[in-house]
């Protein structure tokens, strides 16, 4: 797998909210998870152009996260206007590894975050092959040349 | 107090989360009002123009509901974009009451929420007169002849 | 329907944790509708002993709220340790109605809701009749006399 | 450090939630982390008897995390009655490494994760030294030979 020169980011703007925070007034950990797993939804919905709801709901494929490693660099506070980005790291025959990352207005990163997703038939809850179609999204999406 | 003939709603589009729903695949119904709050913020911060963050950190003026009453007419699922919609319904001298809708891609209504607000000092957690810029830009936005 | 003298209520402790509240230190309100759907389920498993998750997944019957009416009367702080309750109001055809409140240690009521379940099909998501078995075991534990 | 040969690992017995579940009828995975967060609350409070509410609200001492790994191994369902367990893996100046697992019934562990902890005043969010009843508290608790 070889990457184009420049990383393709997806990313999406977003205001931290009352109910994200925690009573030190700034976001809650793992209220990131959660603003990161909408991310990601868009990503499927609007770059790959597949549909989270289509592929979960009608095509019985989950995206369970396997794995992921988190650094949370600076605090986010009520009301701050962030950027939550997007980059594909590695595609292997089951599995996406996202490094998905929470920036400040100021461009600088509050929390970084590497997860490695599998696809799964969520009728047996077993791993499978990334279906086709998502794999030539992902690709052509992220500047791979196979 | 008086009100002109259209009711001014403000309103913001937001899609339905993976987050949002439950085992059943609808919206897990207290996802509902995390929405409709962040909906409030959005009017403080754009139709009031008082800044929510602002108000409740550096003013330490408090938002809280008191009561509220909510009819839950249809479901929700993962994906649907929903309209969510928010008209005053009483400005009271220290209470604020808001009507408040989540309504679907075809005009119809899935959840209704009546809710009384009151102002108070994040200091005392006691109830305040409504904030005069506040009580202004409120009756200027819903069209309250007074 | 009659009830007896004394209203059975159903009780569960709980501690208030820092992940309930929010930046101004107390209770977020939605987070309420989540302890008190807790105390649904441990009532369904516990006092009337039918087993919620076999009743959910495997009978795939729901019991979505249709209707709630809210009083919040004092804030609860993190840490403090609440008793979540429980009383039969109505037993319906098709509805359950039930009174809930959130009590401090002086026995002080912070929250009083009174929410209309109804049972359903989740597969049609339409109305059901009450299962006979979760009928009976309602009328049993609650004192009714019918 | 040393640590005395058997590991002292705090454990709390807790249900999944329907609130803890999404549409896959599996723990929602950052979810996983509010569960866990709570366990730490029982453990400053229960293990340590320091009393969480007491560290950071009367002495405005934060416990943020500032790194993570987390393995999701097997998913959990609603109703499951699983163990969290916490243990400490390294007791820094000013972090605590903690190794915290969800457990199933039958000793399967579903969810493993590594947090990196540090102490931070909540008025500055700068790190701090973990303060000495709190440092001595983990080094008893934990059995770990100075």
């Amino acid at each position: 797998m070889m990457r184009s020169e420049e990383t393709v980011e997806f990313r999406r703007e977003r205001q931290i909210r009352f109910s994200d925070c925690d009573p030190a007034g700034i976001v809650f950990y793992p209220q990131y998870f959660v603003m990161l797993n909408g991310l990601v939804e868009d990503w499927v919905d609007d770059a790959l152009d597949i549909g989270y709801r289509h592929l979960v709901i009608e095509r019985r494929v989950g995206l369970p996260t396997v794995r992921l490693e988190a650094d949370f660099r600076a605090v986010s506070h009520m009301g701050d206007r962030v950027v939550l980005a997007l980059a594909l790291e590695r595609l292997g025959g089951r599995s996406i590894t996202l490094k998905l990352r929470c920036v400040g207005a100021e461009g600088d990163t509050r929390m970084e975050l590497r997860q490695v997703i599998v696809t799964t038939s969520l009728v047996t809850h077993r791993a499978i092959d990334i279906p086709p179609d998502l794999r030539a999204a992902i690709t052509r999406r992220s500047g791979i040349v196979q």
